[in-house]
């Protein structure tokens, strides 16, 4: 595995594969992997004739309340798990390689973000967007893989990839969960004893909106009481929000059909939890 | 040659195209297509395997008071001159083709848009960005080539293609020009005969200007009022501006140094000519 620092070199390199034929599968990633970045780097081993990871933690993604600096990192932890991974190379920029001063564009993300975790993070996912143009034109990969548990973040790079014609095909994965059905997330180690055991209700009652949808269930409004409900009854989480969208549109629907997305966001003692499930119907 | 006119057959044949080792060079156009288009053209062609002309009026890059509807149009005479100009493939696609109902994503230029043209024209680069990031994505360019003509649209690519590391090499050609000096412009029929003799005027300002500076003079001021004396003096045309500004930043600049454009813009009767010089100091 090589570890590439400059634009340059990393566009040099992915020109001369892309004349070579090799097709390219990328995983972008703010670091710290754990095994939700590991479904991803392991399905676009086994698609792709190379496998390149981006590590970078984004300014622009964080909000000036947000916690940039402290964000975790372990670069050499990560780089142990993208070598166990078979990740072939392995782009870690600098943010002054990545960001020169006096921009003269910008993106915005003006639909699939004022609802979920979005409303609550403006401009997040305009630094996403951004950043994601950047990548893909640094690593000019055929297929991008990401995960499904951020799926507000599918949603916009759908819609990235779609509007502005880029020649990448999006590839989402599904959520990595525990054996109880608990989505796994680094913050899952925030969890009390007590709110541990209380945390799969979320898939749980995800799985029960699913179940009453299959039965005949078109009603939104019932199928997030269905879900509240439980989640209020089996846990001492504060509900954030419980919402039924069409999918990626993230649009309200009034009648359930075609492609949705159940969504949940809860908050334990010290852990916000999210979690979500995508149907066609 | 051939005609492409949907976006997934210009994907899928650039990107045979460079599995297949060609370079490919791209000449976007509104068409209606003259001595300037066919000046990047005859470049396009030495410097490339492959040349790609798109033709299309981009609705966006107009303002709600702009002749959209009325700018000119004559693809069989286009197609003619591309087939003369050895041009491989033409990408001709509908507005329908080109955008998509709501989209969720959208570029601003956010700096070199408040000076020259731009200054009177609001939104006009978000379009020409957003329409061009487009066409990158479609065609792969590998070069992509621009009249000087147009400096400051020249600027704003520059701006766009180094801020989003697209991997594309801008080529900025010369003004194509009459054996007087003036620039090839399709509104030069809107100038009377007397005009017409006035017209070379602009270039030959902007050249004494230039010999100004290769004799010292650094004062941008000075020099702008050497251009403007001389339009006032020889043409019966009303000034719109004169400038000089650092090149392609288009920052005001106090001591002439580095690379910097003498712009200029006046209004005859009927036809708004612009010219420029673009010079490394």
């Amino acid at each position: 595995m090589k570890v590439i620092k400059t634009i340059k070199d990393m566009q040099a390199l992915v020109q001369q594969l892309r004349r070579d034929g090799q097709s390219i599968g990328f995983v972008p990633t703010m670091g710290f992997l754990h095994e939700g970045h590991c479904s991803l780097m392991q399905r676009a081993r086994k698609e792709n004739d190379v496998v390149v990871l981006s590590i970078f933690v984004n300014p622009t993604q964080f909000g000036p309340n947000e916690d940039f600096d402290t964000y975790p990192r372990d670069f050499e932890r990560d780089e142990q798990i993208a070598l166990k991974e078979g990740v072939d190379y392995l782009f870690y920029p600098s943010v002054e390689e990545m960001y020169k001063e006096n921009p003269s564009v910008s993106i915005s993300v003006i639909n699939r973000v004022d609802v979920l975790c979005g409303a609550k993070r403006a401009g997040h996912f305009d630094g996403v967007a951004t950043i994601l143009t950047k990548l893909f034109h640094i690593v000019s990969p055929h297929r991008a893989y990401f995960g499904k548990k951020d799926a507000q973040q599918v949603a916009v790079v759908h819609g990235l990839i779609k509007d502005f014609n880029f020649p990448v095909e999006l590839v989402a994965i599904d959520t990595v969960r525990e054996e109880d059905g608990l989505a796994k997330s680094s913050r899952n180690v925030y969890l009390t004893e007590a709110e541990r055991t209380q945390a799969p209700v979320l898939y749980k009652s995800l799985r029960q909106a699913v179940e009453k949808i299959n039965q005949g269930e078109t009603n939104p409004d019932r199928l997030k009481e269905i879900i509240s409900a439980n989640i209020q009854a089996y846990t001492s989480a504060e509900i954030d929000y419980v919402e039924v969208y069409s999918y990626p549109e993230l649009q309200p629907v009034t009648t359930v059909t075609g492609q949705v997305i159940l969504a949940v966001a809860v908050q334990f003692s010290k852990a916000r939890l999210i979690d979500n499930l995508i149907i066609e119907v």
